[in-house]
């Protein structure tokens, strides 16, 4: 029987990267093409313990159906957490989500329509750009510079297209690890109060920085801007820096806004894995998180100092970035200088020759793409691997 | 700001149980109402050795990003469980979901645009009416005995309507607690190929027998039926069986229809928790689901016989329902016999006041509501508390 499916896949298509990915297990390659974290840097003692602590103390809570809302105690820590980041919420004020792919996920069945206009940065997270054309959504694209989103521009556009909300990465974007200026969050800020515009601040890099702290998030810094914190909508994750695996994330947003995520989510999973929750929980209240993180941080750091490096010394002036400050990714572009290749497409060919893969950008734009980008991630090779893996690049351009 | 949700939720409303359910935490209440399993019964023992076995053997994979379709030793094991169930399918013919609730949404979401019909039970699970209407369902209830869905009436309307899809529980239904006979599933499945009209099975009781084992899975006899196979997806589920925090289901349908599920689902979730999977797939890796589910059925079936017999004693001839042979539940009609009451919400603010509680049943109808009908778990309650609590029914009556 040819089945009828919903006309809302017509808007969506399983991604060009998701092609590429098949062609990753060659033995041999190195591979900048994930947007993984190093599972060697998982902290597998203390998921043991917390999980088994979950286990031993709270079995008939951790194996139960919960609250659609999420788990208390996981709530009281992730508030906590969010606290450590200069941020007050109460544990009331923010949901669990199935990692924040769940939270993207009900900001669209809760706020969007089809047809209605949807900000995002160009380029962005490629699975946010499906999941908001799945329910329907016109993404418009807000050009980007190494200081994030450029906010003039950004403007004009809120005020052309009056969107049900911007969606923005501020701290070490995908694809872009960009970073965005104080300067510039202050901005956003004002223009979320002057055009009642919801901002979606998606922040599972924050943590990841180097050296320099960053600025504090859009959401901390509400407190300070009147009336901008009840039109920000903020994702959270331990994926990058505890476990993907789990699959924990939260959201923290206007509270009308929360009760209607809440009504969708018990239709679309009940609730996030208690056991998960109970484990994260477990987690996050043994105090281990500040040094996972401080681990997680120096390692990544000297992956993303020793692929500049290499990036450098192999590639020259045919490629240019912006050598970033924290999260997982290099976001580049080919110059074309010398004759060399420009276009990320054809170069990805050559180096999965070399036995090297990397991403090309343009699936990255919902619209406008340059076909010159290329995203790659120095978080699961090792230093030795990097520069192997970059020479390679060199070979293949 | 007054923030524009999306117009879908229009079609939703968090329900009238809901509300019920926050009077249930008055101190000494007896609770027929929930839908859950007895965490008395959770294998806290197997699951803490299976979720240890998973961190000790597979802690990369189990706390790593995983594969939307599922983590593969997890399809491998319910592969099996399922031939176990009589069901020839290969690992890669099933998709894991974050419980069965995520099939329910991945259906709607794959399948269902807005004005499109759907045939339901009358009454059926209360979370697929919202689900499926948060999609745009239009929702047309099939009448049903204790016998299941009534196949003759259920032929007529898919004949008039040309629904999307028929969804039915066939087994030990929510809220019914009816089994379809062999003769009906027979006919289901005729009819599924003479209209070519998808079946949903959602199958989460199936396991929780209590003499004589039911029929075989609709899914099961498809194979039976020439052409029919093609035309069901059917939801299996662990929460009842094992644990509902671990949030693990599955969904076996059409390749075409699970190709287009699992697009949908990376951009809902990404994936279900490896962490819950790995530890579920240790758990029916190690060989003790066979004695949990002996251990459920011996224990539900001793506290439905009781419910049965002390429902006859307190209630008499003021109260009609079928004996369930498996399941959770009791579905039962106020008579009114003797001017006794027959509205269940009236009924239901009576028990309250008499500390115990139950869900009235015109919720579980997605059209035409029999405001005389209620719905009563067994599952949670030893048998002295069912005898205690009915004897109280009796007062409230």
């Amino acid at each position: 029987m040819p089945l009828q499916f919903a006309d809302r896949l017509k808007n969506c298509e399983t991604s060009a990267i998701r092609e590429l990915f098949k062609l990753l297990d060659k033995p041999g390659i190195v591979s900048f093409a994930g947007g993984f974290p190093d599972p060697a840097m998982f902290d597998v003692e203390g998921i043991r313990e917390a999980s088994a602590k979950a286990l031993a103390n709270e079995a008939g809570a951790a194996l139960q159906y919960g609250a659609t809302e999420g788990y208390g105690p996981l709530r009281e820590e992730l508030a906590k957490f969010m606290a450590s980041k200069g941020v007050a919420v109460a544990p009331e004020g923010l949901i669990v989500t199935t990692g924040s792919q769940q939270a993207l996920d009900l900001l669209g069945k809760t706020m969007i329509s089809p047809g209605d206009k949807v900000i995002v940065e160009g380029p962005t997270f490629l699975a946010t750009i499906q999941c908001f054309r799945l329910y329907g959504a016109e993404l418009i694209s807000a050009p980007i510079d190494a200081n994030g989103v450029d906010t003039d521009e950004l403007e004009k556009l809120i005020a052309q297209h009056k969107p049900k909300f911007v969606y923005l990465i501020p701290t070490f974007g995908n694809p872009s690890g960009a970073l965005l200026s104080l300067e510039r969050r202050k901005k956003v800020l004002a223009m979320a109060v002057k055009y009642q515009t919801l901002i979606v601040e998606d922040d599972p890099y924050g943590d990841l920085y180097f050296n320099a702290v960053p600025p504090p998030s859009l959401l901390a810094l509400s407190a300070s801007v009147p009336g901008s914190r009840e039109l920000i909508a903020y994702c959270g994750s331990l994926s990058k820096v505890l476990s993907p695996g789990l699959r924990v994330g939260w959201m923290i947003a206007p509270a009308e806004l929360l009760t209607n995520a809440v009504m969708c989510k018990q239709f679309s999973d009940a609730h996030t894995s208690t056991f998960a929750q109970a484990t994260a929980s477990q987690y996050l209240k043994a105090g281990r998180m500040p040094a996972t993180l401080a681990h997680v941080r120096k390692v990544y750091a000297e992956r993303a100092a020793a692929m500049g490096q290499a990036l450098k010394r192999e590639l020259g002036d045919a490629i240019e970035f912006t050598q970033p400050q924290g999260g997982l990714f290099f976001w580049a572009r080919l110059t074309g200088a010398n004759g060399k290749m420009s276009d990320a497409n054809a170069f990805a060919k050559k180096a999965i020759e070399q036995l090297v893969a990397f991403v090309p950008g343009a699936p990255f734009y919902a619209s406008n793409p340059d076909a010159s980008t290329l995203r790659l991630s120095f978080a699961t090779a090792d230093v030795a691997k990097i520069e192997e893996g970059v020479a390679r690049l060199g070979k293949a351009l």
